[in-house]
């Protein structure tokens, strides 16, 4: 079956500070892009790579493309204004019937073992996402004050989410909700079980500076 | 009112692999347990500084302590097998009505002003816990699978965790349960509201080999 990555790099990377959104700043060389991107290609070489980036970055990538000499394959398409407009943009490219994965730009340590058991639970069960467990005690807010959940009971959703393509496009065309927070919670709306994959403690979203540093540390 | 800060060092170690349990690893020159009892006596020279170890500990941090020319004041008290045996020994070792923070021993970035308003809002509530905002997207185990939970409502608990001495006593009071998180959940169980206050992204809990990393750059 047909295999497509979108890899979302829509932030402005704001939180960082600099004028460098965090998708293009260098980790051990490198804009951390390029890693994410290689690390779907080097799990699956004949995978289809999509790149949701803002319209405004597109010369700052190909620059960089060409300056880092980085030849791996892949559309660019423009992303917008939230994540949500941007998954959609990047969905209505998928070719085919096949499988999608949806993951953050900006998780560049995922592993190809990971990739590949996301699709293969993808491809039997139509929709899974990787989980890992909840390290912090949580609570949650009430009119009263607050409680305290069950954490055995919680995990914490990394990327990449892996669907049927066919069912991520049918999920997009919901109405745009302020309160989207992925793409498994529209695909649950059809009423579709989303499938639970073992996720990995490595597999950190770059949204820091200290993030970068640790990031740093472990490619 | 006199401020006293239990500091639950009772780990062994054994998630760093490494035969050094974390709260002694070195970082930045020294233990990282030093690092955490520095905190408290700069937010507070004046308060009274319980460390809970377990017994086995105890040579090994007496050494240290000699060895790195500590000289913080501290009192060490034997911690028993969970947080919740090693929290309640320190708890008894606590004299007169003030206030107590519990604190683990492996948060060494705790920042004076968070310890200052975590005391300051115990003084007022009886009961105050630092909180942050929850960055990934939560889900939670159901009967038929999982849910996505709504993540603006969600809060990360860190510690200091401050009480009235007395109340802190009364809810170690009840007997023991495997499902213990937190002492503000066992406060709760005897009706007491918990306040919160704003926590710090850098507070963070050092429990892996990454996190330890993380320390040395915060520190």
């Amino acid at each position: 079956m047909e295999r497509t990555a979108i890899i979302v790099a829509g932030g402005s990377g704001r939180r960082l500070g600099g004028p460098v959104p965090k998708q293009f700043q260098t980790v051990k060389g490198r804009p951390l892009l390029m890693w994410t991107i290689e690390a779907f290609h080097a799990a699956d070489p004949d995978m289809a790579l999509i790149v949701v980036l803002p319209r405004e970055h597109f010369d700052i990538w190909k620059a960089l493309c060409m300056g880092h000499r980085f030849f791996i394959k892949h559309d660019v398409v423009a992303g917008g204004e939230q994540r949500w407009h941007s998954v959609k943009a990047g969905s209505e490219k998928v070719e085919g019937d096949g499988l999608v994965a949806v993951h953050d730009g900006v998780r560049p340590l995922v592993s190809a073992d990971l990739i590949k058991r996301c699709f293969a639970a993808a491809g039997e069960k139509a929709a899974a996402i990787p989980v890992v467990p909840v390290v912090p005690s949580i609570r949650e807010t009430t009119a009263e004050g607050s409680r305290a959940l069950d954490r055995s009971r919680l995990l914490a959703v990394q990327t990449p989410q892996c669907f049927h393509a066919d069912l991520l496009r049918k999920a997009f065309e919901q109405p745009y909700e302020t309160t989207f927070t992925d793409e498994a919670t529209l695909v649950e709306r059809l009423g579709v079980k989303v499938a639970l994959v073992e996720g990995e403690e490595n597999n950190i979203k770059v949204t820091t500076a200290v993030d970068m540093k640790v990031a740093e540390l472990l490619l």
